[in-house]
C-alpha cells in the first residue's frame, strides 16, 4: 500500500498534453469563479482583520489581494486571497465534499505573480492540485467529515503542496516530501463555523501548502507514506480509510469534472426553491402585492439548516429559506446584494417572508423543490426544480459564471478590467504569463 | 462547562506578582536549558533547510535566529527558532507529555526583540504559555498522542497564543479567540518521527500560536468554546477530555514544576543506565581496557526504543543503550559530542560498546536501571540508579544545566556571551528589557 508515492508520482508525471478538453476548460471555469469570489470578497471585515494582523510582518512585495491595492509577499497574498475566496461562501463546490479552489488558487496565483507561470502550466498544476486534495478528503469522507474536521482545510492543504510543488518542478522523492510536510500541517475544525475562522482554514491551507512545497524544494524531508501510516493522515483523523480513492484511475478520471459553481450566496440547500421562485415570478411577472402565499416543498435538511423565520442581519438572511424565495420573486436574483442587511430589512421584502410556508417531504432530494404560489385572484402556479441550477446535473453555462462574476466585482473594478480579466480566463491556455491576471485584479 | 472562557479569564488575569518563586526559578532553569538547545541546533541541517526555503519570504528584520547571524520578521524567526531547539531532542519535557518551551519561548523571544518587554513580563507570560499548552495537552492525554498526534505541536500551538496573547494585553474576549484560532491550527503527526518535520511541529506551533493572538488582537473572532465544544479540540482529537484538568487548580498548581531537562542528548529511558556508567566509571577511574563486559538490568522499553547493536552514524548512536553506556564509561559525558559520527566509529567506543549486555526486568520503572562492570581482573562493580539525572525526584541542579548550556553553545558563541547569557538567565526577573538576551545569542 504505497499511496503518497502512487500519488506523487502521478502529480510529477502529469503533463498538460495529458489533460482532455473538458477538463482544461473546467479548470477555466472554476478561476473564473473563483476570482470572483475573491475580489468580491476582498472588502470584508474578516480580510480587513487578517490584513491589519499580518501586514507588518510581510516579507518583499511579490503578489497582490486581489481587489485591492496591498501587495504582499507570496505566503501572505496566498493566505489572504484564500481567506476573501471563501469569505461570502460562494466559491466552488465539489459534488461530494470539499471546496477545491480556494486552497489551491490563491497559492497558485501568487506563484504566478512571482515567477512567470505559463497558462498552460497553470492548468495543469490546478487541475493536479484539485486532484491530490479531493482524492485525499474523499478517501476519508465522510467519516473525516462527521468527526469535526473542516475538509476544505485538512484536505486543501495537499493541494496546495501538490500545485506549487508541480509548478517548483519538485522531483518524485521531494513531491512525497511535500504530501507529507502538507500532511503534518493538516487542521482546521468545523466549530468554526460562522466564525472568521472559516474562511481562515482554506487560507492556511494554501499557505502551508505552498511552504510545504517550498521546503521540500529545499530537501527538507518528511515522512514517505504521509498519508497512508499507522500514524499518518488518514489513520489519525478518520475512522475509515479507502486507500483506493486515492490511487485508481489516477489519469482517467478527474476530479474536477464534479466541480459545481453556486448561482445563489447561500448554502445549497436553498438554491432549488430559489430557481423556481424565480422562474415563476420572471414567467409570470409577478409582483408581491399579487401574491396571497408561497408554499415551498423541500427536503427535511431544508429546515434544519436554513428555517429562520425572522432574519435581522444579512448573515442570518442566508439561513431563511423564506428570505431566500421572497428576494428570488423580488429580486429575480438571490446574490451578495440580496443577503444584505439593508434587503433584509426592506419592509416588502419582509412583508412577503411572512407569507412564505415551507413543508418538508421526505422524497424530495436536496437539491430539488417544488414551488407553489398562491395568488391574491385564485390561481395556483407551480413548479418542480428536479435540479438547482449549479449541480453537476444542471450546471451554470459560461455566461451564468459571467454573470456571477461580474455580480461579484461590479462596484470594485472598472468595466475595462473586468470584462480584461474575463477574457483572460477563457484565454488562461493560451496567456503566456498567467500573473497577469492577478494584476489585472488589483484594485486601480 | 465554559473550560475556554475560564482558562482565558485565567490567562488574562495571571500577574507576575501571584507567582511563587520556585515557579519564576523554573522559568529561568527552563530559558537556560531552551537556550542552549536552541543555539545548539542552530547549525543543523534541518535549520539550514528551513531558512534556505523561507528567507526569501521573511518580513522586515524584526527578531534573531539564535546562534547565528540571521534575522528574520518575528512571525518566522519563532518558526526557525522552534525549529532548532527541539531539532538535538535534547530541550525540555513536561513529566507527562509535551516538551514545553520548544513551541512557546521561539514566540516569546522574537516578541520581546520586536518590542520591549520585562524580564519580569516575560516569565509570567511563559509560565501562563505552559500553563495552557500542559493543562489542554494532559486533559486529552495519553488517548491524544496514542491515536499519533505529536502533542508538543498539537498542544503547544496553545501556549504559544497564550503567551504572546498575555504580552499583547489581550482583553477575556480575544484571548477567547486566541484560543480558538490555535485550536483550529493545531497539527503535527507522530508518523513525522524521525524526520525534519518532528522539530517543524514545535516551529509550527510557535509561529502559529503567535499568529493567532496577532489576529485575535485585531478582532479576527473565533468560537468562544473551541477546546470543549463537540466539534472543538478535544472531542475531534481525542477519544478522552478530562476538562477538569484544564480548570482545577488554576493559580494554586504550576505545570512548569513538573519540567524535566535531560542531562544526556538522547531518549530518556537511556538516562538511568548512562548514570550508572558514568558513576562508576569516574569513581573507579576505569579505562576501557580494564572491562570484560558491562550488564545493564533495564525495564523492557528500553531495549524496545534503543537497542541497536552496531549503530553506524550519531543519530543510530542515540537509538543505542550499548553506544550510550560505552560513551559514559570511555567520556563520562552523554552530550552531542558523544553522538557525533566520529564518536560512533571509534575503534575503542565500538569494542567496549560489543561487551555491553542489556538484561531486561520488567520490575524496572522507565528511568531506572542497575549497572554492574565486571573487571578482567574478576571484579564486579554495581551500581543502582533509583531515578535517573533530570528527572524530578533527581533534578539537574542549576550548575548542571550551566554546564550542559557550555556543552551545547561552545564553539558556537564565544566566552564573554557564554557567561552573559548564563548570567541574563539567571538575572531574567531583573532585566528591563528580556529582548537582550536574544541579542547576546546572536552569532558575532
Amino acid at each position: 500500500m504505497d499511496i503518497t508515492r502512487t500519488l506523487a508520482s502521478y502529480l510529477v508525471d502529469g503533463e498538460y498534453g495529458d489533460l482532455p478538453a473538458a477538463v482544461r476548460h473546467e479548470a477555466c471555469r472554476a478561476l473564473l469563479n473563483w476570482l470572483g469570489c475573491a475580489i468580491g470578497g476582498s472588502r470584508h471585515q474578516t480580510v480587513e482583520c487578517a490584513l491589519a494582523a499580518v501586514r507588518s510582518f510581510s516579507g518583499p512585495v511579490q503578489a497582490g489581494v486581489l481587489g485591492r491595492g496591498d501587495r504582499l509577499d507570496i505566503l501572505h497574498a496566498a493566505l489572504v486571497n484564500g481567506i476573501s475566496s471563501h469569505v461570502l461562501d460562494f466559491d466552488d463546490t465539489h459534488a461530494r465534499a470539499i471546496h477545491p479552489s480556494a486552497p489551491v488558487l490563491p497559492a497558485l496565483l501568487a506563484y504566478a505573480e512571482w515567477r512567470a507561470v505559463s497558462g498552460k502550466d497553470l492548468v495543469n498544476a490546478f487541475v493536479l492540485g484539485v486532484e491530490a486534495e479531493e482524492r485525499v478528503g474523499l478517501s476519508v469522507f465522510p467519516e473525516h467529515y462527521n468527526i469535526g474536521w473542516h475538509i476544505t482545510g485538512t484536505a486543501g492543504v495537499f493541494g496546495a503542496a501538490a500545485a506549487v510543488g508541480k509548478l517548483l518542478g519538485l522531483t518524485k522523492q521531494q513531491m512525497r516530501w511535500a504530501l507529507g510536510i502538507a500532511a503534518t500541517q493538516s487542521a482546521g475544525l468545523r466549530e468554526m463555523f460562522g466564525t472568521m475562522c472559516k474562511s481562515l482554514h482554506p487560507g492556511r491551507a494554501a499557505q502551508n501548502g505552498m511552504t510545504a512545497a517550498l521546503l521540500a524544494e529545499k530537501n527538507f524531508n518528511s515522512s514517505d507514506r504521509a498519508i497512508e501510516a499507522a500514524r499518518g493522515f488518514a489513520n489519525v483523523t478518520s475512522t475509515r480509510f479507502d486507500p483506493r480513492v486515492i490511487t485508481e484511475g489516477l489519469g482517467e478520471r478527474y476530479e474536477i469534472l464534479s466541480n459545481m459553481y453556486k448561482p445563489y450566496a447561500c448554502g445549497l440547500v436553498v438554491h432549488a426553491a430559489i430557481d423556481g421562485c424565480i422562474e415563476l415570478a420572471r414567467g409570470h411577472a409577478l409582483v408581491p402585492e399579487q401574491i396571497a402565499r408561497v408554499e415551498l416543498t423541500v427536503s427535511p435538511l431544508v429546515l434544519e439548516l436554513t428555517a429562520k423565520r425572522n432574519p435581522q442581519s444579512g448573515l442570518e438572511g442566508k439561513f431563511s429559506v423564506f428570505h431566500a424565495a421572497a428576494v428570488g420573486i423580488i429580486h429575480h436574483a438571490a446574490g451578495e446584494a440580496q443577503f444584505s442587511d439593508e434587503v433584509v430589512r426592506d419592509p416588502r421584502v419582509a412583508a412577503l417572508r411572512e407569507r412564505v410556508a415551507a413543508i418538508e417531504d421526505r422524497a424530495m432530494g436536496r437539491t430539488e423543490a417544488r414551488v407553489t404560489i398562491v395568488l391574491e385572484d385564485g390561481r395556483r402556479l407551480s413548479r418542480h426544480v428536479a435540479h438547482a441550477l449549479g449541480t453537476l446535473e444542471r450546471p451554470m453555462s459560461d455566461a451564468d459564471l459571467e454573470a456571477k462574476f461580474r455580480s461579484l466585482v461590479g462596484g470594485i473594478l472598472p468595466e475595462q478590467r473586468i470584462a480584461a480579466l474575463i477574457a483572460a480566463c477563457w484565454a488562461l491556455e493560451s496567456l503566456p504569463d498567467a500573473g497577469e491576471i492577478a494584476r489585472l485584479a488589483a484594485a486601480v
